[in-house]
């Protein structure tokens, strides 16, 4: 089943009372640049400070009273886990969130901040699992997962359905993979509002297992993980997957200093705050100019919740 | 000679098509943490990333035909460089900005990259004033001041102006004072345009001169300077004492933990980029909130162009 056009619509309009629509920022420096015309789109200004507000919005507001009523769980150390703990609170239900017990403090704060009843657990992927495992038994919430879901995918489709209405005529627009949430919805807006855009997606090199799936075509992990770029560290998914594979026009690496290079950009012209995986997009049109030139390309921010401390090393050290 | 309302409607109406109107943030975070209604003035957008475009503007548009043609002068190592720079280029003339050997190469690259003509001298006062009396002399250029010139007042005054046409009803607003341009405009905006707003001004503690000045009724030095607030460290001019010993209502001191820590919060609530002078009114707010508690309170950020390498250093060592 592949989400249609009313999907879309639905999600957008079911979660439009609670989600901000958020700016498309523009600078002259910028397109001269990159030798065209940028469109950033701001996630960094989203409630909770991403785009996965809006997936998670759309997840629990399509539950039904009867699952609504027992909570919704999750197991994340990230955006996802703030998201999920915000939305539960803005239907009046609870969120179960299992993290890994080295989780920043920053971000259990958040947690905790949003009324999350938080799960601690070993840092292991099986110790995640086992621990969302549980509490889904012993609760009887209803597991919400961070991208590989409908529910998810059509609520981050209002990112590019946003920027598609305000900017009209985008020969591109590029995303950021992780787990492809975010870049299975570009896609299908883009199939739905504005069928002639191409959509790109950017990959760092230290996480480079969409490039790699696309080539073997299944789900690959990356064949090693290292990267700043703390949100795109995840393999595809089942229901990601085989839209990316469809309707993507290329997937292109970057590295670790061109994300930062272009986070700089960002923070000196733009003046806004970013995280790395954001400016993996910006990274990306700056690297392959000559494809982009002399066009109206979309460019995603995805998020801005970095720690000031880490920003301080990154400027330090690229 | 005061400035009449109708000097500060045609200063704005003459540079408007030159810079931006900036946006009017707000935060339900950092509302609760106040206790009052803040809306954020964000110059830190503003062409060259700080108000300073306003006056360098008006400045500018207000010469007579045969005094453009000879350029402008003005020794600065900040944003009025910049300002300056920006402005002469927009109108077709020559900028020529004296500035100490020892500037940011960031600042002096901007200032070069707006084609003005870059005099260095020592990092004195008297070796930056005698190489600006030289450059005049040469050139007969007209000297544009920072902030104490009427041109100059009237053009910042546009910030004030409209928070105000966008925010109506505000019981006061915070600017921060170095030199007093900003504040100066800042006050006649609220004379003219909003007399019950209550206007107050934030500086640093380690660039006391002007609550001195207001104690002894007479434009002092700082006791001692030594703050990271590098745009506010400078005295009060002849023009705008006067003007800011008649409207303010009060003068706070903010230490540099204080800035630093309301600069924090702007990174992460806000997600935008200030410099260290603008997070001086921000703080100044949550120091004395009893006393805007329940109001609604306009909070000037003067700009952003802060070093990447400093702020990393700002944020590990506070």
């Amino acid at each position: 089943m592949e989400l249609s056009k009313e999907d879309l619509v639905a999600a957008h309009d079911r979660t439009r009372a609670y989600i901000h629509r958020t700016p498309v920022l523009t600078s002259r420096y910028l397109d001269e640049l990159a030798g065209g015309n940028i469109y950033f789109k701001c996630e960094n200004f989203q409630k909770i400070g991403a785009f996965k507000i809006r997936g998670a919005m759309n997840a629990v507001l399509s539950l039904s009273k009867d699952k609504l009523e027992k909570g919704v769980a999750t197991h994340s150390s990230g955006n996802h886990a703030q998201a999920l703990a915000y939305a539960a609170r803005e239907v009046g239900t609870r969120a179960f969130i299992v993290m890994p017990e080295n989780s920043a403090r920053v971000k259990v704060d958040a947690v905790k901040g949003y009324g999350a009843e938080i799960n601690f657990c070993q840092p292991t992927l099986q110790a995640r699992e086992e621990g969302l495992q549980a509490v889904i038994e012993k609760t009887g919430a209803t597991l919400i997962h961070p991208f590989d879901d409908l529910k998810i995918i059509a609520g981050q489709s209002g990112v590019a359905k946003e920027l598609i209405e305000d900017v009209p005529g985008l020969n591109n627009i590029i995303a950021p993979v992780g787990g492809g949430g975010l870049l299975s919805g570009t896609l299908l807006a883009v199939k739905h509002f504005s069928p002639k855009t191409k959509v790109y997606a950017a990959e760092p090199e230290g996480a480079a297992d969409a490039v790699l799936s696309l080539r073997t075509g299944k789900i690959e992990s990356a064949p090693y993980v290292d990267t700043i770029a703390d949100g795109l560290r995840t393999n595809l998914g089942e229901k990601t997957f085989p839209i990316i594979q469809k309707l993507v026009e290329k997937i292109y690496t970057v590295s670790d200093k061109e994300i930062v290079d272009a986070m700089r950009l960002v923070y000196e012209r733009l003046k806004i705050v970013i995280e790395p995986s954001s400016a993996t997009t910006l990274a990306l049109v700056l690297k392959h100019k000559e494809e982009f030139k002399n066009q109206k390309t979309g460019v995603i921010f995805s998020g801005g919740n970095v720690d000031l401390t880490d920003l301080a090393r990154l400027f330090r050290n690229y």
